[in-house]
């Protein structure tokens, strides 16, 4: 189908195609579809165009343009988010920006420790460079291989290794971003220390593409430890968990690089779905922890780290049982655990997910509370209940009862999510850890937050986007 | 002196004590002195009056009056700031809101490592108090005997745990901050992860009291480290202090708590002016580097890998000599070295101070540069150049050749400073590395920013504080 334009639409169209060139201007339906549904296909939106520029030069065009004409700009990286903040809404009136062809490594300067990307490279790519210069870039999630430092970014992304290395957020030093009006903020710099007036690049950070374009960050890189071990760890409640935790960090310190939590439920569900992968344990427990432990030394000392410190929680009566893993192979084996939780819930039929934070101690209280509200609300409801514990993040998913079907199971989701939320927020937590507010978590932004602070963003945002045309509808 | 005070202004001091009584209302000059002097006895400002509040409310409602009567707004802690950004100005149309009275301690989570604190908190109480729970808060700089947490975050400070814990932004995850307007925003969270909307927090957090005031704050802790060990290794050249700083990064990782660069005149000028203090080293050497080491297991484990890092140190002949604290006294001989180097150079005469950052890359050639440069135009000048190495910042000050007066040194102190910032700038540095901008370096950041970074920083500044209320003639 070929699209009816707006003569006005037709003049911005052309303006791009002259900046772009036309292969770098879709229009045709089939060419834009798998830029505008989102990764776990629960919306398809409408675009006039998706634009791909090559240099931030054409991003800055674009930016112009578009403001020029007044077009509504969705920037998208890998569209791995979960929360529908990197696709347009169903007026087919906005663009969808990609910038997956700014892909470049602009530099890499192992003495600074520092890696300078475009905002387009997958995250898996920089990874691989910092390897191939013998330093880390810790950041690491489950889209790795297809989301982009550009999306990382703009979404403050998580993942496995923040109880040591931070947020996206922690391992940024400098940001290059195009602004709403088209202009080039070129903020890379490479400094642990930078005092000079206000911090715009937190402010972009996070912001969801709402503020300006993310077109290049400079981010740091870490050594490379030399060992990594695992173990997993049994015990009755996610209280004994919470004193483990306390414990590991007192006897480890940064060595403590993972610190995940799951039910016993989980690893029932991953082992009905997934028969052959390991099973640690002979009995039954509570709760389990998969630990991680990081040596700049040795695997000797990381061993001997983790082995004297599991022995004074079995001592103190914290755990139950535990395995440390003896091999590389035996470590992916656990690590398998706790990453076939979502698959096997997958599998296993539909669930309403929260992506939620706490205080760390406040975490079994909240347990305890929020499985009886729902019990009581939805009784023989299932609860998926697992996480990052050392972060205080917990993936707290709730699946039907045995023998209710999916839909009648959804049609429950709003009473589900105000129950869990409301819990959230009694007892300081946040209702989006990790994957943000996108088009998806507005409404619940607009409720938990209070009106001062939702009224010093919109000030922020009409301070720099007065004409509301960068990502409009995501987060405000 | 009783001050002649206009009606509008009498109005307005009627409304403050209404407000705090007349105890906390200071309007006589000797009372308001201690408030208007910067802590290098540079600048004398004048203020219509000195408030003190006791609550966050009683900070609100000092807050609103100063709205209805546009009376310009001086947020002060410790007063204890390099850049005169917590005083007022020469006009005497200001208030001086001192944040001294907030100062309690409103709760510690050592589950969750937090301490929530007033802004008006002295930061050694938080260190002590943290202490007293079996925690670390790492933050530590010279002035912590009487410098606030309040200042602290409103100038992101540094100190000497950069290194491995950041800055104070890095260290705070949750804020209180009054607004222009006079409205409390609670943004008191303790989480870890929490992506719900724009980064306010960091946006407050270095703004030098232009956007709002800070009056409480959520910070992190740490366990404490078990065991602590200091050694000073000596070298021919900032190039191999650079090359033992990788190494050490990779023998230690995150047990590398301190790495602080002298150079020798530094060490000398301590040996003339001090010379009760250690001399560690028989023979001279070019350039000399505090290490410390931190482990969570064990003062043998600290030993065990300085001496193994200090020996790979020595086998690649990174480093001529090196001596190993065998005792807490030794260990804070060597750092009393490091710590009277600005109390040598104060005892010495005049000096023009630089608080600057690089890419660590940069810096032994940015040295080597700046050094001929300054040589260049005044020849016989002498440098000394120190600082937290680990974090790219140098204190890089500039005294004057033998025989020449403080007097005709010191009128060449912008041109000595454009010398050295022109430098700064051209490696990619920054110009205020840890102190901010106040007043003091506020044509600095004029000259050295872009227009577009100024711009969108004018434009935040304007969203916020639209009456220009908040600290003006600080920053912009």
């Amino acid at each position: 189908m070929i699209e009816q334009t707006m003569p006005d639409q037709a003049d911005f169209l052309a303006a791009c195609r002259d900046l772009l060139g036309d292969t770098y201007v879709l229009t045709l339906d089939a060419d834009m579809a798998p830029f505008l549904t989102d990764w776990r296909d629960r919306f398809t939106g409408k675009a006039l165009a998706v634009l791909r520029p090559a240099t931030v030069e054409q991003v800055a065009g674009v930016l112009r343009a578009c403001a020029q004409w007044q077009v509504p700009v969705v920037p998208q990286g890998g569209n791995t988010g979960l929360v529908l903040g990197s696709i347009p809404d169903a007026a087919g009136t906005a663009i969808v920006l990609s910038l997956a062809r700014l892909n470049s490594i602009r530099a890499l300067d192992p003495v600074n420790r520092t890696i300078t990307v475009d905002a387009g490279c997958i995250l898996q790519t920089i990874q691989e460079a910092a390897a191939a210069a013998g330093c880390l870039f810790p950041l690491s999630l489950a889209a790795e291989g297809s989301c982009t430092i550009g999306g990382n970014l703009a979404t403050n992304a998580g993942g496995t290794a923040v109880l040591r290395y931070g947020n996206t957020r922690e391992l940024c030093l400098g940001l290059e971003v195009v602004t709403p009006q088209g202009e080039i903020w070129s903020g890379l710099r490479g400094l642990r220390k930078d005092n000079t007036g206000y911090d715009l690049r937190d402010l972009y950070i996070g912001a969801e593409g709402t503020l300006g374009v993310i077109t290049g960050a400079v981010m740091k890189l870490y050594p490379q430890p030399k060992a990594c071990i695992t173990a997993l760890a049994a015990m009755p409640s996610p209280a004994h968990a919470l004193r483990l935790l306390s414990l590991m960090q007192d006897h480890c310190g940064a060595s403590l690089t993972g610190f995940e939590l799951m039910s016993q439920y989980c690893l029932q569900l991953v082992a009905q779905q997934f028969p052959q992968l390991p099973r640690p344990f002979a009995e039954a427990h509570g709760q389990y922890v998969l630990l991680e432990l990081s040596s700049s030394q040795s695997e000797a000392h990381a061993v001997e780290l983790l082995e004297a410190s599991i022995g004074a929680a079995l001592e103190d009566e914290l755990i139950e049982d535990a395995v440390v893993a003896s091999s590389v192979a035996q470590s992916e084996g656990l690590w398998q655990l706790r990453e076939h939780i979502p698959l096997a819930q997958a599998q296993a039929g539909k669930n309403i997910k929260h992506d939620i934070s706490l205080p760390i101690s406040r975490i079994a209280d909240f347990i305890a509370v929020t499985d009886v509200a729902l019990e009581t609300a939805f009784p023989g409801c299932q609860l998926v209940c697992f996480g990052h514990l050392g972060d205080g993040n917990l993936h707290y998913n709730v699946a039907p009862p045995a023998g209710m079907t999916d839909r009648d199971f959804l049609a429950n989701q709003d009473a589900i999510n105000r129950i869990v939320h409301d819990q959230v927020h009694a007892f300081g937590g946040s209702i989006s850890a990790e994957h943000g507010i996108g088009a998806l978590k507005k409404d619940d932004l607009a409720h938990y937050k209070s009106p001062l602070e939702l009224q010093l963003m919109r000030a922020v945002k009409q301070a720099l986007d007065p004409q509301n045309i960068m990502n409009p509808g995501k987060i405000l």
